[in-house]
């Protein structure tokens, strides 16, 4: 090959050499013509104010080297990194906020076409927020909660609602830092202010306030958007699926919801199945309707519909060059907006649906909740009438992985003891004997500086073959299922024999899909539960667990990265490190939240040594709680091997 | 000379001068040394995501360059002009916030070291938020007018309150293009949503969230601060002070109060007078306590209490170089880092104060309302305690210049007819035969990039020349004080005649200064009121008023910018484009804003163009209203002139 690799899924980099040839360029040529700013990437460049942009390079920047208003380099690393964060916060927030509003329209009858699809996960949420539902009126309920949440947004003074869902321990070191956030929307507010010309200097501060604006993220924002999701549209259990870009068919009327906020999409899926649509389908020359999804839109529909995914970030224009999709909705972040020039070249139509987030060329469809089924049979029948209209001129894809897909923190406990013994103990018991050395959760990103989805393919193998637990979320579960990874027989083949007799026993792969990037609350009421279970930490902090974003790109992924690390978990994300051209404010995210919260924030782009530093954290950790040592090899090796396939069968 | 001028300030230069002698490095210096980013000061960096910094450069790239995920420029400009908009929205109405939080403090009894000090004020803000005041409790009212502010903060639907204050036709043209705000937090929120990677791409969407978001600030951020510190502190009216360093004294102990936030600086002024702190001080071997202000918490206490002002912020180093303060206090905003480092060399305390802006370095002494006094107190004291160390290494100023500061719209009203006739008649007569041709709003930062104050120096000699009222606010006040402009006797020497006769008549300067950044609400209010009066035009927009920020620098004069173009006025700022690379975001900006709002929104760096435009502008407007042509010298240069000094004498 002449050619650098530029996607490790063979599938996508197929289409990525085909467009080479088509003279098409795509986000990989782009990466590899526009050099990114190594000064901007580090940290390094303040635009805060207009006397500058300020550079501060040479060697010596962090001792002597000033912006013209004297702010050092470590303060503005420390600020740029904060105002990433709320920027990151504020998008996941906003997502919060139009579900808490959709719950509230469901109860209150305005938005008739949803429903309260899990009442039990309702009641779960009022009980935490001392919603008294007992005998009352399950929409009266939903209005008390959705109304309760909202105030998290707006709230003035006083704290987030659901950090009281941390264990106590996790609590008093926010409270001891000062980090307990108030309202999300003011947070975010305050991080914008600080950031301002001539407001906070101090490095430490800075940080502090970041880790005040991503809890909000972590701990509201994204909680209340899982939970509400689960609320309306149920709570992930184990569903099969396909991930590919042979999802796309010729006869059918081919459709992908991109983006990340579900409720358009599943009135989509729901719509495509209505006689009426599939009617003027055939109407239209068409066999059916194909619904396919992307980005994190794509890990919400596939593991509540088993809807087949066409991949994360870096995959959104290869769908489009098959020339085969008819439409493609988006609504907010991570959509490329390369996206509407590249459909010009074939018959896609880029339907943008978020009045937040219009491109110049795309067809505008306005979602609103009270018209919902309405405009989805609109866009479906946009992409039916854009049916006929298909050039044949993309490359045809065949590839098709299968995968299992919808573990939700209900579905975990539910796994490892039934219905009524649904608990974490399995699980805790398996990592203190050292069956399972650890958990890593495998998040962010994928991104078209690397070869794309290639690291967290990589981790995940190498994880699971040390017997470390992978869950993942985003891209990462992207990456994966794309690979082929997201399969019981994954267990049998590749992991570890600790790992894989834990596999066996409950039927699961051994990395397990949680959802979307707002899903990775999910990791932290999970963490929650293993430390309420006992025989672990008492505390997020000190678990043998590690987060990994290996190729993030997005300011999301360093809000999420930062409400882990202070939630507890040590994170270590790939790529050049954002905070980079300032030692002081390396040391404070890895040093110094370690001692106050138990978690850091490392960036490390050498994938071998993220692999060892993690592994080092779990058996530290493992070390602290006085865990039997992990010894590979030391379980599994003498069982009888099941047969996987009959067990998949008989699991799900 | 071999020198640039660095400060257009005579005495502000002779320091720079002395600092060169001396090896002090300052901002004019590393201004000269460090060269802005000439790529991200016109706004074609998009660093928003981390498979960038892309640098979207070359002669065509309008039209062809995109970032790697196909951001074109003018959506990589807009999206970037949009972020800087909700930073400088959030550190106003974060200190809005904070007013209003004191104003609560002080109607429950929390904060006892402040009062109310003008209830009618109070009553005026109770009448527009229709609370009823009538035979209540002024505390009571000040609870609810707090309560009601507070909620313009956290408001998740609905609208900002004093948008209704806006003439009718202006709130019709928010209404039309869908961006009136809702609360300003969530306005701050989903504007940084809108800018994370993959929102919005449509530059014009994108401009009009800036104006949405920019509204918050103007009609709330803004205009709560400033009707907050009239309620709490006094509305100013019209009082004689002093502007430059030679306000420090040699046997006194120099404080000086830096920074935005008024409410601990008025405790300073009023704990200073404290017998206590002044026997404090005779036993430390001072003669007394001497107050100084600097930037807008200078014009704060200058315009209430007639306490001097060291200057803007270009010169809050140069007051450090005296050697003479022994103590600087700072809060939020536009405060150099450089400060603790430079006080080093000589024996200044730079005291921070907010939780929300620590500096490296500093003493910190954390304020809290409800300690209002006792803070104030300790800050005084630890200035005393500092005074013997003085080093007597600075630089001896002396210069000091007259001025009268303290135009609130409620003392313009009051001088244009007293108590029982206060209108704005006058001056829309004075502007309807051509005595007045316009208004010019001289505003924003000064600029080390510049000869420092030196645009609004030209600008404001030349406006007035040519028979145009100018109000000042912020930095553009200080460098007018600086220069001796803020007097009567500056209307005699050089106002065009119809000016001189306006300003004879009533016994005002030519040059009339607001307040501090947040006041430029003031300005909305008082052109608002114009409208309300008749015979000029019934909107904001049409007016024969121009806003201009000839030396901007921070992202809240961008903000300022914004909410002036949207509310009608036309705006010009000078320097380099934040824009520039976009030649379609400039169009929206400049044209259809204009056409949508009737304010529009203009970046020149050269200040003869400035002036040129301002004047086009407000010939137009006086065109389109039918207004009598404007003819120099038509009026007043027959009258007999009066002795400004014995007017001053009697008027003030």
């Amino acid at each position: 090959m002449d050619k650098p690799i530029r996607s490790a899924n063979e599938a996508a980099e197929q289409i990525v050499r085909w467009s080479d040839e088509q003279n098409i360029s795509i986000c990989f040529d782009k990466a590899g013509k526009m050099k990114s700013c190594p000064i901007g990437s580090s940290g390094a460049c303040c635009s805060n104010c207009h006397v500058g942009p300020c550079r501060l390079i040479g060697s010596n920047a962090e001792e002597e080297a000033t912006g013209v208003c004297g702010a050092s380099l470590p303060s503005i690393v420390a600020r740029n990194f904060l105002r990433k964060v709320v920027s990151g916060t504020a998008a996941h927030s906003d997502h919060a906020r139009d579900m808490a509003f959709t719950l509230l329209a469901v109860a209150t009858g305005e938005a008739k076409d949803f429903r309260i699809a899990d009442e039990h996960k309702l009641f779960k949420m009022a009980d935490i927020l001392e919603i008294n539902h007992q005998g009352r009126d399950v929409m009266e309920v939903a209005k008390d909660v959705a109304t309760t949440l909202i105030d998290d947004f707006g709230r003035q003074r006083g704290e987030i609602n659901y950090l009281k869902r941390a264990p106590q321990k996790t609590q008093e070191r926010w409270k001891k830092w000062g980090v307990i956030p108030r309202g999300v929307d003011r947070e975010v507010c305050e991080g914008m202010h600080r950031t301002h010309m001539g407001v906070d200097h101090d490095p430490d501060n800075l940080l502090l306030n970041a880790v005040k604006v991503a809890l909000a993220d972590g701990w509201a924002g994204s909680m209340i958007s899982t939970d509400i999701s689960d609320v309306l549209f149920g709570t992930p259990h184990p569903m099969r699926g396909k991930a590919g870009f042979g999802m796309f068919k010729d006869d059918e009327v081919n459709i992908v919801v991109h983006g990340h906020e579900p409720t358009l999409a599943e009135m989509i899926v729901l719509m495509a199945d209505d006689p009426e649509m599939q009617e003027y389908a055939r109407s239209k020359g068409a066999a059916g309707i194909n619904l396919g999804g992307m980005c994190c839109t794509a890990n919400e529909i596939l593991m509540r519909h088993g809807i087949p995914t066409a991949g994360g970030f870096t995959n959104q224009e290869l769908a489009i060059l098959t020339g085969k999709v008819d439409a493609m909705t988006v609504d907010v972040q991570c959509i490329m907006p390369a996206l509407v020039k590249l459909s010009e070249r074939f018959h896609t139509k880029v339907v943008t649906t978020s009045d937040k987030a219009k491109f110049t060329g795309a067809t505008h469809v306005g979602y609103e909740e009270h018209r919902a089924a309405e405009i989805a049979k609109e866009i479906i029948k946009l992409a039916v009438d854009n049916f006929p209209n298909r050039k044949k001129n993309g490359y045809t894809a065949t590839d098709q992985q299968d995968l299992v897909a919808g573990f939700s923190q209900e579905y975990i406990e539910y796994m490892q003891g039934g219905r009524m013994r649904a608990s974490f103990r399995p699980l805790n018991d398996a990592i203190q004997v050292g069956r399972i050395r650890g958990v890593v959760g495998l998040a962010g990103c994928d991104n078209p500086r690397v070869p794309a989805q290639g690291l967290h393919r990589y981790l995940a193998k190498e994880f699971i073959k040390s017997d470390v637990l992978v869950v993942s979320t985003g891209c990462g579960s992207h990456a994966c299922q794309a690979a082929g990874y997201m399969t019981p027989e994954m267990a049998l083949e590749h992991a570890g024999p600790g790992l894989k007799e834990v596999c066996e026993a409950i039927g699961i792969p051994p990395i397990l899909p949680l959802g979307s990037c707002v899903d990775n609350s999910r990791i932290l009421t999970i963490l929650t539960a293993m430390a309420a279970e006992g025989g672990l930490s008492e505390e997020i902090g000190g678990m043998p667990g590690v987060g990994i974003a290996p190729e993030w790109m997005s300011e999301k992924a360093l809000a999420i990265g930062t409400y882990f690390a202070a939630s507890g978990v040590p994170v270590i994300f790939g790529g050049e490190s954002p905070v980079g051209a300032s030692n002081e404010v390396t040391r404070i995210m890895s040093e110094t939240w370690y001692e106050r919260f138990k978690g850091a924030f490392h960036f490390e782009p050498d994938p071998e040594k993220i692999f060892d530093m993690a592994l080092k954290y779990i058996d530290a950790a493992r070390d602290a709680l006085k865990l039997k040592k992990y010894e590979p090899g030391k379980f599994g090796v003498e069982r009888v091997l099941m047969d996987m396939a009959a067990r998949r069968e008989s699991s799900l």
